[in-house]
């Protein structure tokens, strides 16, 4: 193939998707969680194995971190490490899911103590943030109710703007509060934050640094997800993408495996409402590596979104609006069909090469034995993974 | 059972709901529409059929018009006509969907021309609006497309908002527009008002009168529809419901007979919410009796709609917020399922007839003779349906 | 309510429900297991537990283990100390998903000593059935694969066939085998037995005494679970039924708490099919109660059964066969829903005390102080859960 | 790109797809059927059209045929001339569902009066197949219900096992009859052959000659179609596809248009195994072109078709096994994902042009001429659609 245009490697030249440091340890479903060799045993390692995914693609500057598995003593050492590795911190979320108190709800609990104890968490957030140099506050709220009349929907919808309210009072100028929808899971009857209208209802009413977080696998079955992308471009509240892919419901597999031509038609659409390269949209993977290797299937992960990228990017937008105009169906729809149809792998291979990267980053992963070094040290001491 | 409670049927007897005029022509699939005997030939002839379901159920006080199958040469007549039947005329309901001309859109058109003669369509519905003395111009939009790429979604959604600006300037002090969002269907790739969110944000930005209508089978499957209702009510955004109900898409059903608990929990939110007997949220239906027979189709339907909220009234609102205060999962479930389970049909029928009407509005319907009568009148002519 | 009619009363005596042991240990999602006070630690305990199900109903008479979590070094110490407490063991459920070598299949493993050491297992349960005199081994198939490519899909169809006859031969006379069929989850991609076709296409292979089961919560969404239901039974192969309810996915809420008129439904296909209080149709619960009280979770479960059976009972099949006949869809339909709509419980109440039982299971089991017992007893150890 | 192997070609030589008569006359949704110029007013016509499709590609060599649809005086005449014009008669398509009669079932019906008209109509088809030449009876069920209790689910299964086997004992002995499953619609309560299950179960108690269809666009939400592809095949009972694609429910679009991933791994299933050149897998397309012109959306149907298919050719069998048995999760998925990803086009399109073919069909038919001539000369006339 020819090489890409100029304009498209200059794009992609820009391109950086923040890495979660919970992909790097262990995950699996509520009927078991499978182990693997070299598993990070801390956030040190976690972040040694999330550079290494950016010293093979140079596609994942930044690292997430999830506080409280992310917790450390020192967040200068840890920020140090991170630095010394050629990558920095990023996001930080917050977890209101996992303590025995928050059975029933933190952001939205009817019991006040129980809610105060959510916020505070949410400020302590923010002081890692200050440590950390982190941008972003991100809030996924995996809170609801199991059964109808459990409880007040909407005395729970007005608890959650109070708190967010509280919460976003307390963040630096500099500093923003990312809102995650997701239609279920874990809760089975009903969530607070089920869908992109509701997370932008309640982040609009607390202003203009509180936005909207997309994960990719938090909608209804057949949700158009590009139109949503759109719409919250339009409405100028898109502040990140959680990528991965999904068949069924919240599977959190790789970003692009599922349904490629997807992924494709959502960069598209993040390319014409202008919000690639654009630092208000943040692009972070949140996946789960349950049955394959963490580190390979986070390098993958980036270069799907790279590979989808640059197809998108091939897009001739003057002979699509020509064709749209002419309301010619197929003309419109070839001129999509024939940029995801084209193979911008061998272009993108030469490229990397051309910038002193491996032509094929999983290959060159595989052949630096980074991967038996891990297996073989990291012996002894807990495995990393959700809850750890 | 025990006689309902005094405030009960006091709130019962402010109920009311309005009918479609389409519902009493003939409908059917993309495969087969089915005829009947005694189906309207015009206006006149489907509005005597909707005093009808009013007649013995005294549930149904006005019916809806649906622009041009409703046009009428003198809209005085008709208003008329149907006052002289004990009913009135409500809700105006536009098109944009049948004409030649919106093969590709109306009011999000690319083509002035056509945007043009939408918007004109909605200025002449609100004439008539002015002759029936109706509040609401009610705006489905079917419009959408079939293909990735066919259209540009945002230049779409921004000249929707710019049509829906010239048609809101043109309504009258005490008029609203009300917007339907639909999931899908006609569109199968993309529908410019395809959910809640996207509704709200387009009417949030036209003003007060401005509002979202609500129609349960409208929505992605499993989506959890009372929490809409909670979310629009606690917005003030909640203008009407399109009551019907579905086993798998968009099925117009009646109301209640696919999942009668779903229909019990929208109600609960209704009245949680201040939406009843609230005249800024009103209740109608939009059904297709294919197969059945039309008038009691909707006899049944708004039956079904009174039993359920007379149930829903009976939920015992201080047990529950005790059982939700003391995190008692079952026991807060258990006082919505019990008023759930709770059999009113006995009591609601002594009511109706303490009030002069029919126990059994469905067997008196029957009784009467009127489906005979207008099966052996109604002969010649053109059966009303879905365009005509 | 006048009593129900003795036909029905004498139906209903001869309900049995079985109940799961692990339905009393703890459970939840992928994100967090809540724990309770007075959690089972074995499976004496949770036995225990589920004698007052049955002591407070009547209608729970066995138990259902699960091989290897409730493994015991005397079976028949286990035998007698559930038939002391008035209850019987029942069906053994295999586990294929829990041990390290199950990561890529187990059944259905290229992998022969893996597949071996599956099968064996099974050889081992049916060991165990002897032991406890159950007669079914059910196998819930919990294999498959996450990507597209990842694996042989005819290949491991072949090998399970393989699998289940070696199992199937192995079995007694008077047992059967159960293969229960599930649409997604813990696989993401494909799943080895994910639809009752595939379940049906397997036992018919095996011979008489292999059976589908049927989960209510192992389908796509919309389903019609109570055509399968017919379905199955008209084939002569629906050998058991996993009751539980949901909204989104395989949720595993109590029984006819989403949806109860499709509750009634199943049943209404059960009774019309032969299938009530038919040795070869056996009913049980499979449930999570991840957020409510175990034991009244699984009372108020076997109470949902019992009064939608007793609905589904009262269907007036002449009234209905009638207005089949003649076409009338509105006359059929009201049937139906006429004995769903009635409220069977106080005369379920008055049967119940005329037969020595509680009129509230449910009330008369919070008032025992058996909770505020075992909550003070249970202290120390570790409580049973998914995987102990 | 390099070409494609001689064998890939030789394969793709012998790849022939089956149109329907139909999709060349109008079709839409309930809402409106929209025309367009040059649309065929008889059989003739649209035979014409279809083989304009053969002429660009040499992949469409037949067309399927719809009774009462296509119904002609001569039919040898009709074969004369789809002879002539370098086709055949294809695929003998029944019709249940448009008769007055048949508003309550066919094949199924209660009435003996009219499943004895259903069944007699599927005598003339078999008529017409031997005055065509056809081999299939293909027969897809429209029956159903709407509302539960409407009608005997059971015993209008034994009575489509009952019709069937009429029919079955009809056919010649170089005949099929071929029964094609859909999840819902036209029926939104029960379909009587709502999935593969059903369909296997029915055309197995018939005999050798009787397959399933699978139509891609008839499952529920999510349910993974070459998981049914492969089982069928499997059991020996794949007897043809009708090829579409969707994003929500049978929406008809063109084959690959919505998710040509999924096409892909359909099209590695039939090759794996073996369905692909096996003249006892008939392929087809099954399409509606509500709003693009329906020749050249044909022609694009094919050429997907073709072009997944020579993707789907070339997955590196050895390779996956290899990964696969090293359960080596992403590199089996990555050779999977490195034929998807290969541009097959440029390589087809050299063949194509090896064959005396047009490189481009789309742009050659576009620029023949053919849609402006048929757009002048079909002036007056009924315009041909569903139902004429």
């Amino acid at each position: 193939m020819a090489p890409l245009p100029p304009d498209v490697l200059a794009t992609l030249e820009g391109q950086g998707i923040e890495l979660p440091s919970w992909a790097f340890g262990n995950s699996g479903t509520r009927f078991r969680v499978f182990g693997t060799p070299g598993t990070p045993r801390d956030p040190f390692e976690k972040i040694a194995d999330a550079a290494q995914v950016h010293r093979y693609t140079a596609l994942a500057p930044s690292v997430a971190l999830h506080i409280p598995w992310d917790l450390v003593d020192d967040f200068g050492a840890l920020r140090r490490h991170t630095e010394d590795l050629g990558v920095t911190l990023g996001t930080i979320n917050s977890n209101t899911f996992q303590d025995e108190d928050y059975k029933f709800g933190a952001l939205t609990h009817h019991d006040d103590r129980i809610r105060q104890k959510a916020i505070d968490h949410h400020y302590a957030c923010i002081d890692v943030m200050h440590a950390t140099g982190s941008r972003d506050l991100k809030i996924w709220l995996a809170e609801g109710s199991n059964y109808p009349g459990q409880n007040d929907l909407r005395a729970r919808q007005d608890r959650l703007q109070d708190s967010l309210q509280q919460i976003y009072a307390r963040l630096g100028d500099e500093q923003r509060l990312v809102l995650e929808y997701k239609f279920f899971e874990p809760a089975f009857y009903h969530t607070d934050v089920p869908d992109w209208g509701t997370s932008y209802a309640q982040v609009a009413a607390l202003g203009e640094r509180a936005m909207v977080c997309l994960d990719t696998g938090h909608h209804a079955p057949g949700t158009n997800i590009e139109f949503i992308v759109m719409q919250l471009l339009r409405l100028g509240k898109l502040g990140s993408f959680d990528f991965n892919s999904r068949f069924y419901a919240d599977d959190d597999l790789i970003v692009g495996a599922a349904d490629p031509f997807q992924l494709f038609r959502i960069l598209f659409e993040v390319i014409r409402g202008g919000g690639l390269n654009n630092p208000d949209v943040a692009f972070m993977l949140d996946q789960c590596h349950n049955i394959e290797n963490k580190i390979p299937g986070q390098i993958r992960s980036v270069l799907n979104v790279q590979e989808m990228t640059a197809r998108a990017l091939l897009v001739d937008h003057e002979a699509l609006d020509a064709a749209q105009s002419a309301n010619d169906v197929l003309g419109a729809n070839a001129v999509l069909m024939d940029a995801f149809y084209t193979d911008a792998r061998p272009a993108l291979a030469q490229w990397r090469e051309s910038r002193g990267l491996p032509a094929d980053p999983m290959a060159a992963y595989a052949a630096s034995g980074y991967q038996q070094r891990i297996a073989a040290d990291r012996v002894g001491g807990t495995q990393a993974g959700w809850g750890a």
